[in-house]
């Protein structure tokens, strides 16, 4: 593979080479590794940016319906974007439930829209990763927005908040006036809280719920990157197509607010060296797996704590003295 | 310090120099982590067990109440028990909220019982990490008990659960039929679940709890390592003593079972493994921040990538050619 081709062809915003790319960083070769080194350092020059933006909703929120009413939307204004997704659920199901292209029929047929699914990866860490990489390979490729969607579990909301410019929580109407389990964190990092399914009969409820969050979110600490009115919260209809433009228009107003006063930028360089950290720690953990003969030694010392024969601390010390 | 001479007095079951080693093993020291690797050595070679029971309960459940009673139902049968903390809000709150001998203290100043605070640490790897080892010191010094108790929330009962032969979830009663919020994940760890607090008023809910939770236990999938009827549900009343033991009786037999059937050496040479692959990552992480030529370059090297000259993934992998 010519790594100086792809980059030119992924440049020019052809999709081939962006899929090719990507399928680049998904990939656990050490060759391939040191080719998408190259390849993102190369491209990290372009200084293209896409606005990123992280939406979380656990299933049943309506995350496939808002997601391609979303992103016709954009499209529709001459937009480009991409839609990936991080699932912590693939490494254990083998499959992919985020970024189906069969749940976004008509986005997946839109020419300004690119849609990738999640990669099955070992663990969490490793998914992340791939996918802050391949937000950075979709920024290059030209789009103009690239949405992380995960699902509402564990750290993957944390880890997509990582990797975007603003984060967006999606949720579905609540009964009455509990708060629907999200929890404390999970409100704390979103920027914009969206309650879908505001229509038909529903229509009550998810006001109500609007009411519940805009009052939950009152009581959250003010962060410096907020301008007054956020974070917010809206009903949105993604079936009827109820306030999707209202939702754009937010997140932009408040990414141009960002950018005008610096948060955006100190944001991406806190970002990106915090990618650059873990990468690092990453790599460094992967050294103990990839070496037959330290991992064979890995084993046989694992075996003798086992048996109870050294305590896990002496021989630690002693793998480590190794290395 | 005399690593021998602590080895000797320790396993005499001398309690001052059983705290003496829990401070070796809790320090961040290099020298120390030194002696504690080699006083762990000696003492793994005396194969001494203790029962080790993992607690979790949520703050308000009664757990200090609860270990308080069911201490001096172990010492009053002339058992020696060590009560351990494993305290993930240490780190941020300063303080210990468990282990603290003022919730306990009649069994504090039992001769026969031993307990000792959370140790106030950067992160949560750092407690278990110490906490694991304070373990093997409490059964090194004889303990025939070594109760490790957690608060509920986040990864820190999955953290006891891989310390202890037995995890015992402790709940107060739930209005209706509604489980407490207590995530599945949890439940699958339990092997005994207490309702505390079932007595006067409160004990039909209490009751209705148990009903509730059996019922909900009946739907997780049956593992290798139980017996018919566990895991399994009871009713306890710390303040009055109602249940206590029972669940006592239940813990013996449950343990008696395992050690027969070879579950329990099974789990025990697993875990100590993943303590000991668990240290080796720790320590190598480790290394990126202690040697300052390194910390130095890192942060410059962080510096490059946070002003977007370089990618995140070429900047570390040039770190790791260094390394």
């Amino acid at each position: 593979m010519d790594v100086n081709e792809l980059a030119r062809q992924l440049e020019q915003g052809e999709r081939r080479a962006l899929a090719r790319a990507i399928t680049l960083v998904e990939s656990g070769r050490a060759d391939h590794r040191v080719m998408a080194a190259a390849l993102l350092d190369r491209l990290a020059g372009l200084g293209r940016q896409a606005l990123r933006i992280g939406l979380s909703g656990t299933p049943g929120v309506g995350k496939s319906t808002f997601i391609e009413a979303f992103g016709l939307h954009l499209t529709g204004q001459g937009l480009r974007v991409a839609v990936l997704a991080v699932d912590p659920s693939s490494a254990r199901s083998g499959g992919s439930i985020l970024g189906d292209k069969t749940r976004m029929e008509l986005l997946s047929r839109d020419p300004r829209a690119y849609i990738r699914p999640s990669p099955s990866q070992a663990h969490l860490g490793g998914v992340a990763r791939r996918s802050r990489e391949s937000v950075a390979l979709c920024e290059a490729a030209g789009f103009d927005v690239v949405l992380v969607e995960t699902v509402g579990v564990g750290q993957s909301e944390t880890l997509v908040a990582g990797m975007t410019d603003l984060f967006v929580l999606l949720l579905a109407p609540a009964g009455g006036d509990e708060l629907q389990g999200v929890k404390r964190g999970i409100m704390e990092m979103a920027d914009l809280i969206l309650v879908n399914k505001a229509d038909g009969d529903l229509k009550p409820a998810a006001m109500r719920t609007v009411a519940d969050y805009a009052g939950a979110l009152r009581l959250l600490r003010k962060r410096p990157q907020d301008p007054a009115g956020f974070p917010r919260v809206l009903p949105v209809s993604a079936v009827a197509g109820d306030g999707i433009a209202q939702a754009w228009a937010d997140m932009t107003a408040l990414a141009d607010w960002r950018r005008t006063h610096g948060h955006w930028a100190r944001t991406r360089a806190e970002q990106a060296r915090t990618w650059f950290e873990d990468e690092v720690r990453q790599a460094l953990l992967a050294r103990l797996t990839e070496d037959p003969a330290l991992r064979a030694r890995m084993h046989d010392t694992g075996d003798a704590v086992a048996s109870g024969r050294r305590s896990p601390a002496s021989a630690a010390a002693d793998i480590l003295s190794q290395l």
